[in-house]
């Protein structure tokens, strides 16, 4: 054709197109379905009960069984990356995870982010962006809010801005803002829902649980899930591009690795049904398909909730590992030096709170 | 067991099996699932609003999702393989992809076909089978039209026929016989829903955009297609019989590349939201298992609609590239000596009609 | 953390830690949904048309699809596992596998198991566990029945017991034991559905049938169905475990080949709509990922219903074939030397019974 010419094609935003207090609406609003519920079952493998039976949601007090707020996270997340992390070099962490209110089967979420730091590197190529993400449902109503900062390309040839405003960022979400889903009661729940496992009574401060199951990445398992959550980032799915990567491989994107950590945590926390929180989370070190999976937690937390003996808040530490058993290991975590040094088969070191029978 | 002996199971028809005006009822009516449509997510990464949330499908006139037409293409066609093209040495093209009217989760298609074309190749092993199949719903309404012709192995030792009464073709759908689905109104469209994109107003005849994004096929995910859309070709499935062909390996459904390109396309064409018509595909190009997929679309023609400020008709050419950037190839397609030669890189050259907003 | 210390996660019984009489009920009952059938028709390319449209459901007697009961069984099985199998050597067989009455969408199911028998090995390490697993439904009512047996690992110095009760199993489920569902009515079937095959009055005892189609097993296919069952045998998903193991692959999950064989069996037995029993079962070689499996069906009884002109039973035996055409074997099952001896190629032996249009 003599007339054709090349348009350019959206390729998300580069770290000089942000500015702070920017306002970003994510394309694509996602209705999630029960389906999206059983492939992620099949994509993870996970048992935790309340959302594997409509007897167990409604044992815990819920007319219908609730989307399982890992999987709520992602759906949320793969929404933000066309305009956020297209041109991410890594992600960085999170921060102030907060699920406000259950999702079911058939709402609707949308997600929107503003821009909160930014924080220019001294090689001039590329700078930290900032951002809080709102996903709402249909009704307009909160469901999820997150806070994550991404290592994102500078356009080539930009200009130095210099820019250096980094946010004040919480530790922790804290007791009083995590949310306890208002039909939670779990006076019913019978034990064997849940394999009689270990309760929040019987765990102490320190208690750490190798939760013994690998799992093994393959490629179209981490793909699948990666299209599932509609995240478009290259380096998860552009085997032709990632050859001349650093890593030679396509990546797998680390919210499968929060996913299939959760899910082998069952073995050993299979009473900590609800995620009311993620304080803080960090991709120590990439996974490629091929690696298995393996999963360690530790309790730093226990609180009681006022008023409810059936429940209480159990904050872990869990920790992603990769071909290797943490119980055989010199160290995962090392702070000799005064900086945090993680074993190169650490791949996740997340903190969160569960809520677990009392 | 000593009165043990083996029966004939069925092979699909061959080459002599067919006559001209043969009517075939497919087997295996199939509903359409959510599940179906959030499986098809998973497999494509298509991103396609109307497809994805209640609330963008309400805005745009449907009273709940309706189900993307390349899907439902797919189960058609699935139907048909088990009677035409289960002896199949290649999928030849495509021609007159009509989409009537819309369908929904929950309805059931059932597919039958009417051979319209026979010419036998002359070196007597093969022969090209034309075939008009239909899809009707479960009220027995048209949904979908298509004509394809593939090129089917005569039974080993079979005579001579001389048949060559190939049917006439149109190169195209008409606009006058393209659907808009009556539901179909989006002054209440947000832009937010389809990131922002271009609009039909914001193209010209000649317009071409390579889509950016790739996307490498594993072997499960070209498998758990094919086997969705219950398309039973051997080619796709059996490596041990792929073993010995020229190929070595197992063959893409072609349909799977269709999709993918699609899905890669909404990165440019995301206002295209409805496929009205498909007027013509092939395959230039096997595609296999590693091979990473690329989409590049050209503008062809951009059609106003009586009475509609909202929409407009968009034809496109789209071509699929495997492993290579068409902006870096020498070409694609090259018709200098006379004849249509594709680039080897090349896998799918397919026009079809977008319904956009305006 | 200075109070760090490991507390053991759950590992499942031991051969020593069952007793004759045991009552086990099993964790997280599950609700089976559209998208588990939708699912299974991706990972098995099942064609069997009563699980493939409504329109085919309510044209013999159902109000809506019913659940495939290969895939019930699995859900079934895979509850099952986290007590009764998770050290097991090997899953050694099935009997008695009766189908009490229709699983519907949104059915929940709830598994238990009785230990049977108990018969410890001379090797002092291993013992085999027999177990009666029972599946209920949401409203109590028994749904499915069946007897396993598996070599199941002693804990490290468990002192021997010497116990040798094994438990007497029925060869086969007698035609009185076998439910049809009161619901079926085939009067109304059309031959289209089932793409005109053979009916129960075609076939004679000792006819066989090789499926022709062959399926190559991708990593994620097996995964993907064995985590949809949330069976978490580790030989199934643990590369890093299993590359020090004698066969240093994972192993594919013995059910999954067992609804690869019901699939292909789809072409020629394609009017066996549903299962009503499995009389025994074994898997007599492992599979692993990249064998492609083949399917062959014996006749070995066909037993009219009284009052019944539409269905007859038919018990088939179906053999699973890795790698072979079963057609160019010098045999598959040798008697020879007056003991069962399989092929190598050959990795399952199962007894079942159809019901089947007549």
């Amino acid at each position: 054709m003599d007339n054709q010419h090349y348009l350019p094609t959206p390729t998300g935003l580069f770290f000089d197109d942000f500015t702070i207090g920017q306002k970003l609406t994510h394309g694509v609003p996602r209705t999630i379905s029960s389906a999206d519920c059983t492939l992620y079952t099949a994509l993870t493998g996970s048992r935790f009960a309340l959302h594997c039976a409509t007897t167990v949601a409604n044992a815990a007090g819920f007319a219908e069984m609730p989307i399982d707020n890992f999987l709520l996270f992602h759906i949320a997340f793969g929404k933000t990356v066309n305009d956020v992390s297209l041109n991410a070099v890594a992600n960085l962490g999170y921060a102030e995870i907060k699920f406000s209110q259950p999702c079911f089967a058939r709402d609707t979420i949308a997600v929107s982010s503003e821009v909160i730091g930014l924080k220019e590197n001294s090689n001039g190529k590329t700078g930290v962006v900032y951002v809080h993400s709102k996903a709402s449902n249909q009704h307009g109503g909160l469901v999820l809010s997150f806070k994550r900062w991404v290592m994102v390309h500078k356009q080539v040839g930009a200009a130095a801005s210099g820019i250096n405003k980094v946010p004040q960022l919480n530790t922790e979400v804290s007791v009083a803002q995590q949310s306890i889903p208002e039909q939670l009661q779990l006076q019913q729940w019978q034990d064997s829902f849940s394999d009689y496992q270990r309760k929040a009574s019987d765990f102490k401060v320190g208690d750490t649980l190798f939760h013994r199951d690998g799992i093994t990445i393959n490629d179209s398992d981490h793909s699948l899930a990666t299209r599932l959550y509609q995240n478009n980032a290259r380096v998860h799915f552009d085997q032709h591009l990632m050859a001349n990567s650093k890593q030679g491989k396509r990546l797998v994107y680390g919210g499968h690795i929060i996913s299939l950590c959760r899910a082998l945590s069952y073995n050993g926390l299979g009473n900590g049904i609800w995620l009311s929180a993620i304080h803080s989370g960090s991709h120590c070190n990439p996974s490629f398909a091929g690696d298995t999976i393996y999963a360690q937690s530790t309790v730093l937390a226990i609180t009681a909730i006022a008023g409810r003996e059936d429940i209480a808040l159990v904050k872990v530490q869990m920790l992603g590992i990769k071909n290797n058993n943490p119980q055989h290991m010199q160290y995962l975590v090392n702070h000799a030096d005064g900086k945090k040094k993680y074993h190169p088969d650490v791949v996740l070191d997340i903190e969160l709170t569960l809520i677990m029978l009392k």
